[in-house]
């Protein structure tokens, strides 16, 4: 070995720096062991929520946090940074210099929160979870105010441990989108709003209704059967995938492993439908990730923005288009018996219907949601920023639907205490939301200026072409690119709310004569 | 904090011990992390074979050898020789010793190893694998013979790195069952082989036979609501337990969430649901331990020995017993109506049927199964002695079949490839096989000593009493004490066959009129 090394000694009998360990393949092997541990991570939450008998707790939260703690290690691990300094200074190409830049971000931001903090937001999480859930079931939000404080006073905390200097809103924010930065989802939220108070309005006053053609419930087991059979006609890979039920649906995995849950309500078929497209569009994401660059921030995706995006695309502009039931009818039609004399149209109809008076974000169509997500993220603005107490979010909350979408919510399980994410402590997640919308119908013309036909092509049964431009121009880059220039390259623009706004006249004009 | 320490200073100012961290909270603390890993190892593992999709492999391997390499180094960590070493002359209670003790001895044997010759064994265990099944299509045990041969140098080496000074087919066996010796293991299997060998014989030339009364194929749901319908009856906590089916059934787990798996074959029912019996007896041994010791020593199994017992006791003298027969025939007649008319008694003969014609070991009744075991160890202490090549494998296996059974393979997958265990490098793993038979009968012994009517009691459908007897007797203790201990706390007495041999002659006599 030693002998090696003098073979290869420069001039003066020094060894070359060529001889040792090359430091971004030391990088790269160090990064590859954290990728699998926030993979493993992902599986045991995954089991956690499909598999796990109840009683399996104890031990699977020791495992998690066993793992946590190990990720922390690494990425806090001196000779990572060390590396990583190494490498600034070195003529790198465009890929290296991407996983320099990925594994610098996420190494920062870990070493500059102190243990102490990571622990108590994590803790916190644990007893705020309890807490929220006890608040809404007694319907009462003063419960949760008091640890809902100690949640924005930790975020706050965090988010000044990684920049002193900054809107500690924006730091949380770039935690879940890391490169768009907090002043774009202001402007798109800002015309998400402008554009939709007024045409939810004119919808409001629409003599026009679009019923459920489904009269009668429909079974578990044969929802089943049809959430497969729309997995098949999206070209789901089963040899890298499986569906299963949980209580709240998600997606989860790898490029070669990448799994989708759902929930079935037999009341609302469609409702399990959709929201199956919708992670299956996360799902293709992943599985669309090279294969060959696991381990490495190029197999990784590019944050919720883009994850989101490819979820509404598959969601919306798939399954809730005219192309997809005329195609799918005929397979809702024989699994469903009751329906078979029942129209594409009238299928397309019901899963476009919107209901102004719907409090629920989870249930809310393509045009209320963003004002729901508008919402949380003024009123997450002014806790993060100190202007709000927690005790005062409920008037806020009701005031804002109001004035947004001009219903009350008349309790507060309806209201403030919906979403399970700020007992979390996740702040700054829920404008990835309808920056992913937006980025979805972007990314929907474009692909069907690229390809030739692409509704008759969808209506005939064939996805293939749109699962392939996206993995062309999304899923096979990774974090090669910063968002900005990712949506840039596919689609010719910056982020832009037009192609949504303009998508959303025409669709909810021709649907309500708006 | 300094301060603490000066105030607690002993004389002459230098810091007492006590003042710093206590060295056996600090172990016990680095030992949970690495239980906590071998659990998230065991749930990638049964993920893998239960629930992931084929395509998943892959990334499977980098996050399982991750978490391997990760636990080796927390096991190899100088800081937990170190805390080790300073708990050595202390003063430690029965509890405490049993945990330095059962640490140091993983600590010792991973830190004797050379990381290189880890690696070596592990690479060579997946190539092995893939030319085992290679070389079974093929029935060629030659294209086998060079990798075994890598595999049992490779062995070699590692006992002897362990320990350079003994019989290394004795240091390979600690692995498996640590405290018991290997001068026990061959007492037990040359008392089973002189036993067994005659008693086969007679047998052989019994006219009796115990036909299966399932003249029919039984689906797999079927069977599966027989598995479910058995482990209700075994009393299993379905709040901490699962059954799913599996390539080759196993168990895996902790105390709070210790999983079943099967398999089905339609032709032969009785052999899944006894399969389900003997992986509910180790899932009833893991969820026996103690939940508040939970990631230390004393919430662990005490080695393959005394887990097989706990396997074999609920198989073979319940699962196979004339009580269970009486109580289980309703159940299966309810679930297959063309054998309501079956006896108990038909059902508990087929179920010990003895077929001295079986060349396969995972399907051997009761007395051959031994022979199966007495072959293997013997060609593997040769291997391992350096007395044999694996070229000459097969001529010794068929000459010992014919020997011990008087039946000889006609080819190599119903002989010496029949086993996964040598492609993985695991000698010195079969004889825990027979050591725990051998043990049930023992303990099964003392049990229906301890517990009035105990064959009353589970032929009415109460197996509590037996499960809280193994509970307080066994699996309460973890790793508390040395197998042997542990054993003679049971029993009364140290490990020994009379009691198997017993219970065979009396069963077998009966059955076979022998």
């Amino acid at each position: 070995m030693s002998n090696t090394v003098l073979d290869m000694a420069g001039p003066c009998g020094t060894p070359m720096n060529e001889s040792g360990p090359d430091p971004f393949e030391s990088l790269a092997e160090k990064y590859e062991r954290i990728v699998a541990l926030q993979d493993t991570q992902e599986l045991l939450a995954w089991d956690q929520q499909v598999m796990m008998p109840e009683g399996g707790t104890p031990a699977r939260s020791k495992q998690r946090s066993t793992i946590s703690a190990l990720e922390h290690d690494l990425v806090t691990d001196p000779d990572l940074a060390d590396q990583l300094d190494s490498l600034e200074d070195r003529n790198l190409d465009l890929e290296q210099s991407a996983v320099v830049r990925e594994i610098r971000r996420i190494q920062r931001r870990q070493n500059a929160v102190p243990r102490d903090l990571i622990e108590a937001r994590s803790e916190t999480s644990s007893e705020a979870l309890e807490v929220w859930k006890e608040a809404r079931s007694a319907e009462d939000f003063s419960i949760f105010a008091p640890i809902l404080d100690r949640q924005v006073t930790l975020a706050r905390e965090y988010a000044e441990a990684i920049d002193p200097d900054r809107d500690p809103y924006a730091v949380l924010f770039e935690e879940y989108e890391p490169f768009l930065g907090l002043e774009t989802a202001d402007r798109i939220l800002s015309e998400l709003k402008d554009a939709l108070v007024p045409r939810i309005e004119a919808i409001r006053n629409s003599d026009r209704s679009h019923p459920s053609p489904f009269e009668d419930p429909v079974s578990e087991s044969v929802q089943e059967e049809l959430a497969r059979d729309a997995l098949d006609f999206l070209g789901y890979d089963w040899d890298r995938g499986r569906l299963d039920t949980a209580p709240h649906p998600f997606s989860t995995g790898n490029q070669f492993d990448a799994r989708v849950t759902t929930r079935f309500d037999e009341d609302e078929p469609l409702s399990a439908l959709l929201s199956t497209i919708h992670e299956f569009g996360h799902a293709r994401y992943t599985l669309g990730l090279p294969s060959e660059a696991y381990g490495s921030p190029l197999g990784q995706h590019r944050g919720l923005t883009v994850h989101e995006s490819q979820s509404r695309l598959w969601e919306n502009h798939v399954g809730r288009s005219r192309s997809f039931w005329e195609y799918f009818v005929d397979r809702v039609a024989k699994r469903v018996p009751a329906i078979e004399n029942t129209a594409a149209e009238d299928l397309y109809r019901a899963v476009n219907r919107v209901d102004p008076n719907s409090l629920i974000r989870v249930e809310a169509d393509e045009l209320t949601y963003h004002l729901h997500i508008v919402l949380r993220y003024e009123i997450e603005r002014e806790l993060i920023a100190g202007n709000l107490d927690a005790a005062e979010v409920p008037a806020m909350w009701n005031d804002k639907m109001a004035e947004y979408l001009g219903i009350r919510p008349e309790s507060p399980s309806e209201g403030a205490l919906q979403d399970i994410h700020w007992s979390h402590g996740n702040f700054g997640y829920f404008p990835t939301y309808s920056l992913g919308s937006v980025l979805s119908a972007q990314l929907y013309d474009a692909a069907a200026a690229d390809i030739g036909g692409l509704e008759e092509k969808i209506a005939a049964g064939n996805t293939t072409p749109l699962a392939e431009w996206l993995e062309s121009t999304i899923h096979q880059h990774g974090c090669r690119y910063r968002t900005g220039d990712l949506i840039e390259r596919a689609t010719g623009q910056e982020l832009t709310a037009t192609p949504f706004i303009e998508y959303l006249d025409e669709k909810y004009g021709d649907l309500y004569g708006i």
